[in-house]
């Protein structure tokens, strides 16, 4: 079901690789008006595969047009667009037919605006919304109904912030970036000192968060802000929905990190990283550049060399889980006896 | 201490026998105003037991009666319904005696409601909710403060939204669910393809979210809308606190999920499945009918089969952790010693 | 970047070791304006150093003093104060110069306020806060916008309540307490029973959740009401961000829980403990006093004993970890195996 953004406009099949490339193997005058999936695509529409374990699927799709893996045959006719990438390819379509939503300059008398805060005058403010003494709002900015925009806060250009999202004092954020709903910047990090007592003393949180462009937060996200210096997201970083930073951290340009991630305080994370789904990296650690991390697993030690790790208990049966994972607990006897049996009968 | 929607009304045991039926041994004129813990309570209350080791606390309790296990017998003399599901009896007999709170059909006029919504008359809306253009509220829904309700939402009958929580545009939310405080549904799947500079292009989310009847679903859950077809959760389906549902996801109906479990993109599991808390579940898997999966698992592969599955390391005391989980990284090497000793004393 | 929040006020070392203690060495009358980080620090700076390791970093420092574990000596001559806690040290004097926010009492008028509610004359409320029917706020309490307050929570002095948390009906909170946004307390346990058709029957929640003076709780954390008593969060306790509480748990005075922790349900945690991120408590265990447990541990068993617990699969490079994990399912057997070879041989 598609949402209020179609593009009504039509492309054919030449249009369509007039603008983004691709060899053409088929009628070129073939008309698309929509992406879909292969399953549920009708007439019109244009699909993707990207893996040959898919392609009988496509025997049996409605689709118009399959942008497809250059690598791959088809067992119909159905026109195709050949390319290295389909999947790079049909983001660039789908977003030709599906440009992001358009809001219309408006503040709602609704919200509430602080008369030191400086509002471009193209924005669009929704109902409820807060803005603090001296944010600064940049044109083109959506900030949708209920959200808080903090004191000092700068929003840059183009950048679009969901409902009920709340920035704190003095966060800034780039240009083009989106901010889902319930995403808190700028709360405070976890920085307590134990005393004698082993009471907790707060220490003051007073660096902010730092957001560079184009990236995007998820939602039900937290960024603490830093403990004396700042929390940085650099340029291009997208995060999936619930991930925590701590505070201090910087995340390098173009860094993926899939969901539930959490990431303890002054964790540096370098460029195009790719942390997977509900991994854990400690506090004070380095990531290199070009690291990628599976999902589920418990980071350590820093990783300073490009490459993939893991750690993770692998899943089985919950019988036969329990026979083997009592074993760990002998696991250092049971080296040792090897090594004595090695010895015993003239192995080592 | 209890809020709000106890019903005033008290009942005989031998008018919830007749409700509920059980065997009733005992007073049968006993009259029952509450249910509380076994601890907590005093007199005119009943209380369940389920599990025979907590069997002498009902020697100390103050509660009027016991709903408890046929196969239990207790020490002291306090009237009793036997039945063969404590639990579930109780879970009924509680709902007797605490009614859902019945809002009053009210809309705030600190709410924001676009003039082409349709909103039932017997609708409850709470101050600072906005309702976007299009959206369809059914009869008896709640809608309480400071919740945003998307563009073509719809509501089914009877549905309970708490404060604070978020619904995109385009979203469908069947009857007699419950959405709790801080949930995000419908925001973007996290769908980018990489460019040949190593940046993320994103892929417009085109689904939507399609919630069933009957379902719960709890504070700061995130569920994303579908990449190109939905995201559905089935009617009857429970989600616990902080759950991630990624794009493309399907839940069958009354499947549990407990707190913080992530369920990557495009995974399909289904009907009465029970998965536990903090379970991580990787994109793209299927996860069949009937399957338990115990808390704190990784699941990287498919589950078909019903039973129980189960991945986590076990806990130690530090000392003694470090000292086996640092064998774990000599793992291969230690199988392989084991077959040269044993074919060099002639065992294989 | 600092916020809002500097003390103006300048203080010379003997000032500050007067309020505080410590040896100084150095001239007495340096004049401080601040607190920084050791890289960013510049003159009229105040910064700490705890660890040898970073003690050629403070060679370089522009800061004008340094608070030094007494068993440091530093390469330079900059003026320092001895103690043996620079970290509890640095957290009173940073508190010295970043006074907490004092936000004026003041009432917005876009704030939703039952009429039975009672609100002493020195509270701050946001625009957009909604406060139910017979709802208790204290001298001095800050409700933020979009927070919304139920019926008969009561908010004790000098509590901050960041923008859009949400309190549920019943709820306590003490003294002193920081509620950070996004936060839900008090949204129904998980309580379902199965009824015969393996479907949900919702026990109704009932107890509240009580929170004590001086806690604070990070953004995005949920915290359930009790089944039938209640939820109970002791003074001191501090929670990180994203935290999940079941319903009745208890965790006990000065307990600090780092971020993306979940605590299933009728966890009993007692005081001073210290839980590492992302780790996990199953339902219906006790942790006793000082226990500590590294992060990304799932905690399967009570813990009574003080000490540290850890279980976390160790991280390493994929194709290593695929070759070692692959070994797990077989570990009973190599046990077995180890002890068919002792036999052979004699060893055993």
């Amino acid at each position: 079901m598609i949402v209020g953004r179609t593009n009504q406009k039509s492309y054919t099949l030449s249009e369509i690789t007039e603008l983004y490339g691709g060899d053409l193997v088929g009628d070129s005058k073939t008309r698309i008006c929509g992406v879909a999936s292969i399953k549920s695509a009708k007439a019109g529409d244009i699909v993707f595969l990207a893996d040959r374990r898919w392609r009988f699927d496509v025997e049996l799709t409605k689709a118009s047009a399959v942008i497809l893996d250059k690598n791959i045959s088809l067992p119909n006719e159905t026109p195709v667009i050949l390319t290295s990438d389909p999947y790079l390819y049909f983001a660039k379509v789908s977003t030709l037919f599906n440009l992001p939503q358009q809001t219309q300059p408006n503040v709602s008398d609704k919200a509430f605006i602080s008369s030191s805060a400086k509002i471009a005058s193209t924005v669009s403010i929704g109902p409820g919304v807060v803005i603090g003494a001296r944010a600064i709002i940049e044109d083109y900015v959506s900030v949708q109904a209920g959200s808080y925009i903090g004191i000092g806060v700068k929003v840059g250009n183009s950048t679009t912030i969901f409902p009920n999202a709340t920035i704190y004092d003095g966060c800034v954020i780039g240009k083009n970036s989106v901010i889902h709903s319930g995403v808190v910047i700028g709360a405070d990090g976890f920085g307590f000192a134990r005393d004698s007592e082993k009471k907790w003393v707060k220490i003051p949180q007073i660096g902010v968060v730092v957001i560079g462009d184009n990236c995007e937060i998820g939602a039900n996200s937290t960024i603490d802000r830093g403990a004396l210096d700042d929390t940085v997201i650099e340029s291009g970083v997208k995060l999936d929905n619930q991930i925590q930073v701590g505070h201090n951290c910087r995340i390098g340009e173009n860094t993926a990190i899939a969901g539930r991630v959490a990431v303890a305080g002054s964790v540096v994370i370098g460029s195009r990283c790719q942390i997977g789904g509900g991994t854990l990296i400690s506090g004070h650690l380095e990531i290199g550049d070009d690291i990628v991390v599976s999902g589920g697993t418990f980071v350590a030690k820093s990783l300073k060399n490009p490459g993939r790790y893991t750690g993770v208990f692998p899943t089985d049966d919950h019988v036969h889980w329990k026979k083997n994972a009592s074993v760990i607990r002998h696991l250092r006897k049971m080296m040792d006896k090897i090594k004595v049996l090695e010895k015993k009968i003239g192995l080592s």
